[in-house]
This record gives structure tokens, sequence and C-alpha cells, in this order.
């Protein structure tokens, strides 16, 4: 009998420019909540993963700085990066130490400074993310031109337009606007959107996810550990992981990214969801927005929508709250923020709550069978990480 | 009953100044090797782990780029970091994705191209690795200095001298002459080391180890996959894992790793080894000598001798073969090289060709008990790995 492995405690520090603190004390804040909220003492602790993308801040192996400041010092750690899936990675690694037997009690960390690098450094950064050799240094290629490159193909095929790219941004700014956590909590409109000046078309500035500093952090805990010290724990169910080419150019179709859509099988098939109707199984959503273009591309690599229907969903307002599934309640990585190595534990503690019922009113979804997905991609597809999390006794659909 | 793990198939590149490769096809050398050798179909790999501290090659993010290069692209990976034992680190999460259950076969590659940038850069970088802002910043700090504040400390109180580091290197550079993929495979003697410059004092060029490019790499395996393809398995008996402090300044003892000594504890706990009494049960040993008063303090944080008694072992040449127990057959770090992410995976190949018998002649220790030990510091003992390799069938002592 496999153990399972619960959220026991969740942590999130206010996302955005945070040049008010330094990465260990941005890390604390995360840390602290966590372990308040797990009710478990700090020496209970077995193993530290840290999330970190890192090259743009002075501190580039954070997790002992982060550790010594938050007094965890002693406890075994390593840092996990997977690009922007970074966050779902060590989730992934913390999950397979307790199922291991090899830990009780763990902590995963996410934390990113991105702001101590002057904007062109990170972006640049990023941009090495895919395979610099061929394509970066050849052709100069950063992310927004990568994702552009999936938007004009899947605009060209299926007939999108530039005003549903808009409305993904619409909406996760209406939920982060509910969202005290959030970079930019405010409302923004469709021609806010298309006003913003154009960063690689047709991705425009409101189409592109900001550049943050922020922290994340859950406790992860074995089933005895977990029916100890709390009523309710959230359980990891499944896993899904894949990876794509690192050059794009060897990739074949610029309208998914197959990289997910393994993943999502991957997830499914674990957790016992029919991947023909996921949305009959998932109460609630994160996925990966880093642009627009990517959350209408989620929608169809996880099966919300069939291919080339992505957009329809968010031009008929069907991932709002009472649509046919809520994605990206937190605002997402568009208006929340996106802290590279925080966004995936960003995406596990605002889920976690959601389940719990424990978010603000107004973005609270309803939660039916007590599942919820986690969609978080590494680059332009490069690695892809789908968790499912779901309450302990979930009431059937 | 949980999930034993094995080593089922090694690959280790030629250490050095790899020019003629980019770090895909340096990684891949190492790749193609431990997959041959375990006989399985590249396809039949559900995980790779990437050990990589970068920073100062042009490829940040050198997974998907490696596995793209061998062929792998779709498995699920992510890349580990623990500054110098980033090699252990991801041997463990590879050891426990299998003990999980949630992988049968992984690959832990480790890959590091240090040469791409220049001497002083890459310094900087292994400098950074401590605690920047307080220590690195404040003091300029780099390694070498790091581990010369524990080199006067530990002469100082037990009288070790200048020649007993030196001791070190000669037996290093001794096995290294007979390992073909050493970066400096030739005999140095106590002369030439005493005679070589001062890095900080009392460390001299000599004391330590070089700047090198290299690969290695391992395929891990269940017990049920592992009794299918080979009949000589290398099983990972036990991990301990440890941290210490970020900064230095609030060590309170510089003779020695507190984190390694917690580290083989624990090891030596779930191996149900004699911490009393450690060489009884094992045959050989890699430990972290990344300078050679490195070697001596792990001969002691690992219970080999008695604390302020380590440089006597190597005075009396205890530990060579033939001695109370053979250290660093390999070159260890001093003279086989030490590419930071690799390193850990490069012990765990040697160690187990070690314990079965394939190593070059005159640096194959004798295997009596099946059991091997490796030490992997990262920083100035800021992380600690002690990893305990088996065979099988290991005959009682």
């Amino acid at each position: 009998m496999a153990r399972r492995v619960a959220i026991i405690g969740t942590g999130h520090s206010k996302f955005g420019v945070r040049n008010d603190v330094n990465i260990a004390e941005l890390a604390y804040e995360s840390i602290r909540q966590a372990i308040d909220e797990a009710g478990i003492e700090p020496g209970e602790i077995d193993f530290a993963f840290v999330s970190n993308v890192g090259g743009w801040s002075s501190e580039p192996l954070p997790a002992v700085v982060a550790l010594e400041y938050a007094g965890l010092t002693g406890v075994g750690t390593m840092r996990v990066e997977a690009a922007c899936s970074s966050g779902s990675a060590a989730i992934k690694a913390g999950y397979d130490a307790i199922k291991s037997g090899e830990a009780d009690i763990v902590l995963v960390l996410g934390v990113e400074k991105m702001n101590e690098s002057p904007t062109p450094t990170v972006v640049e950064f990023i941009g090495r993310a895919g395979n610099y050799f061929w394509e970066f240094q050849n052709f100069g290629l950063t992310f927004p031109g990568y994702y552009a490159l999936y938007a004009t193909a899947y605009m060209a095929k299926y007939g999108a337009t530039e005003e549903d790219l808009c409305k993904v941004a619409v909406k996760n700014h209406y939920y982060a606007s509910l969202n005290p956590k959030a970079q930019f909590p405010r409302k923004i409109t469709v021609e806010h959107c298309m006003q913003s000046r154009y960063i690689a078309w047709p991705l425009k500035l409101f189409d592109c996810s900001p550049i943050t500093d922020g922290s994340a952090a859950v406790i992860l805990a074995s089933e005895e550990v977990a029916k100890k010290v709390t009523d309710s724990p959230v359980w990891i169910k499944a896993i899904g992981t894949a990876s794509g080419t690192s050059n794009l150019s060897r990739r074949t179709d610029f309208t998914h990214l197959e990289a997910a859509r393994k993943a999502a099988a991957m997830a499914y098939k674990k957790a016992g969801i029919d991947p023909e109707n996921p949305v009959k199984y998932i109460d609630v959503a994160e996925v990966h927005d880093c642009f627009t273009i990517a959350e209408i591309m989620a929608y169809e690599d996880l099966g919300f929508a069939k291919p080339g229907e992505g957009y329809k969903l968010i031009r008929e307002e069907q991932t709002y709250i009472g649509g046919l599934i809520p994605v990206n309640l937190s605002g997402g990585l568009k208006a929340k923020g996106h802290p590279l190595g925080a966004t995936g534990i960003s995406m596990a503690v605002d889920l976690s709550r959601q389940l719990l019922g424990r978010v603000e009113k107004g973005r609270q979804a309803p939660i039916k069978n007590g599942v919820a997905l986690a969609h978080n991609i590494g680059g332009t597809g490069h690695y892809a990480y789908v968790t499912i999390y779901s309450l302990d006794k979930p009431r059937e659909a």
C-alpha cells in the first residue's frame, strides 16, 4: 500500500517588486505561515526542497541562506529547477521523498527575487531557458517571441483574435483584484489590453506576465502525520511530468504543447480521471498563463476544450466562476505575478485554500468533487508538470 | 516492504578541459555508456534528474538540451543543485522517485562545463555558494579561503602540518595516475606539492581541486527491473543528508564539518552500520577532497579516525589500498577532477565499479563486505550527503 502525501500547511508572500526584503526574509514570509498553519515544530521537518531559478539575484544558491534565516539549519536540502515549472518539480521531489518513506514531513519552498537585476538582464536569462546555442544566440529569440510563434500559428489555424487573448488577461486581472497577494490587484478592460504596446506581435504588454519577486511554501506530510495534526489535509493525488524538445525548430506543431498533453495524460491516468471529460471531476484549476495564448492552449492540452476551441471558452466566459471550469482564480501568472521558482508552489497554495473554502470572497470556486488541478510549464513546453490535488473525502460527482 | 533501488548502469566521461565538446555532447558520453551498460532501451526511462550547478556555461538550463541530444525528449525532468554535492542530491531524488513507486527506471546525469568561463569568473561563482551578502561581498572570501580557515584551525589545534596535507594530494594523484578518466593522471611528490605556490595559506596549488569539465551518469532501477536486466546490481543501501549554516561566522568549530557528521550518522543508522567502527563494514570510500584538508576532516567526520587523528591516517598511509580503509582510489576531486554537478555521480560510478571489481589494475580495492561509501559536500559543509552502496549478497565481515 503506497503512502499518501498531504499538504498540511501553506504560506504565500505578497507578490510584486519586493525591494523591502532580502531573499531570506522573502522566503521566511512563506515558511513561517506554512509552519504555523501546519501546527508543527520546525525541528520536525525532515528535508527542505527549495525551488529557485535564480541568475538574477545575488545569492545564487539560496537554499542554505533561506534555511539559516528561518532557523532550519541542519535539515537536508537541495535546490530544484525546471525553469518556470520549478515549483511543481520541487513538489514532486517532496512527494517522492514522503511517499518513499525517506521523510515524514517536508518543507517545499519557492522563492525568487527577479527585480535584483535590471529587466533586460532578466529577459535575457529567461530567454536562455530554451536552447541558447541554436535559438537564443543565433536568432535572438526571447520568451515573448517564443510564445508569439505559438500565438500566430494558433490564430492563423483557428481564427482566434487578439481580443480573445486579451479576454484571458481581463479575467485574470479581475480575479487578481480580489487577491491581496497579487502583484496587480486591479481590473483591466479589453480596451486597456488592446491599446497596450506590442512586445512581440500579436502579444502586447497586457498579454504578458510580469517580472515578480515572491515566495510560497507548503508543508507536506505522510498520511500518518497529516491525520495527527489536521482534520483538513489536501492530498497530492497524482503528478504527471513530461519534457519537450529544447529547440523549438524541432517542434512539428505550434498550436499546442506536446509536453503538457503528455503530463496531463499521465496525471489523469494516475488519478483515475477520464481524460475525455476532466471538467466533470475538476472543480478549479490554476494553469500556466505566462502569456495569454498559453492559457488558451492549456484549456486544450488539459482536455477542457477540444483542439482549436480553447479560445471559445474564454470568449464565452466559461472559465469564470459559474462557467464550465473556473481557471486562475488567483489572478494567474498574468496578474498575481510570476516569480519563477515560486509559481508552482503558489498554485499549490491557492488550490489548497480553494479546496478548503479559504480564499477571499468573490474568487472562491464552488467545490463539488474536492478536486483541483495545477498545470505548470517550464520554458515553452520544455518542461511540464500537471498535479492533481484532492480532499480527503471528495463527494462523488 | 520498501522498494529497493539499484544502480544497473554507469557512465563516465573523460574529465579535464573539454573544449572539444559542447555540454550536450559531454553529457551524452556518459548517458550512452550508462544506458548500454544497463541493457535497457532509452524509451524505458521514466524520469531524468540532471545535476548541474552552472552559471559558467552558456546553457543555463541544460536538462532539456542534454535530453534532446540524447534522444530522450518526452521524459519528465528536473535539474537538481546542492552546490558541489549536487550529484549526490540528484541520486537521492532518483532514489526517492523509484522507492516511492513513481518510477521504475531513472537516469541520473551530472554534467558541468566550467571552462566555458574564465577562471576568475568561475572562482567568483563558486565563492557565492556560501553566503554572498555577508561573507563573499563583505569579506571577499572565496572557496580556498573558506577551507583555509578550517586548515589553520585544524593545524593549530591538532598539530597537523603542511606536509600532511600534501600527503593527501600525493595519494590521490597516485591513484589518478591509474585512472584514464582523471584530469591529472600523473603522480606527484610531497616536494612538488610543498613547492607549489600558495593559494590561501596554508593551502597551496596542489592542495586544491581543479576546475573541470566532465559528466557522469547512472541508471537507477527498482528491484523488480534490476533483477531482470542484471546479475550484478549495486544497491543504494542508505542516504544521509544534512545542511550547515550559510554564514561561516555562525560556526562554532573549524576543525570539522557538522553537516558531514550528521549526514554520516543518518546514513550509518539507516544502513545498520556501527558508527563507532564503520571501517569494519566499509570496503572503500570516495570522500569530498575539494581541498586536502577536507579529506582529513572527512576521515574524522565519517568515523574512520577519532577527532584530531585524521591526519595520522594519511601520514601512516592507512587510506591507501592495504591500509585501514582505502579512500579516493579514483583520484578524488583533487586529481580526477571536480566538475561540480558531476562529482557525486562520478563517486557513485567509481564505487559501483569498485564493488563489482571492474576498475583498473592497481586501484582496485579488495571487496570483503561489498559495502562502499560516498561522502559529498556542498559549499564548506553547507550541504552534506553520505550514501552507502552495497552488493546484493555482501559477505559478512
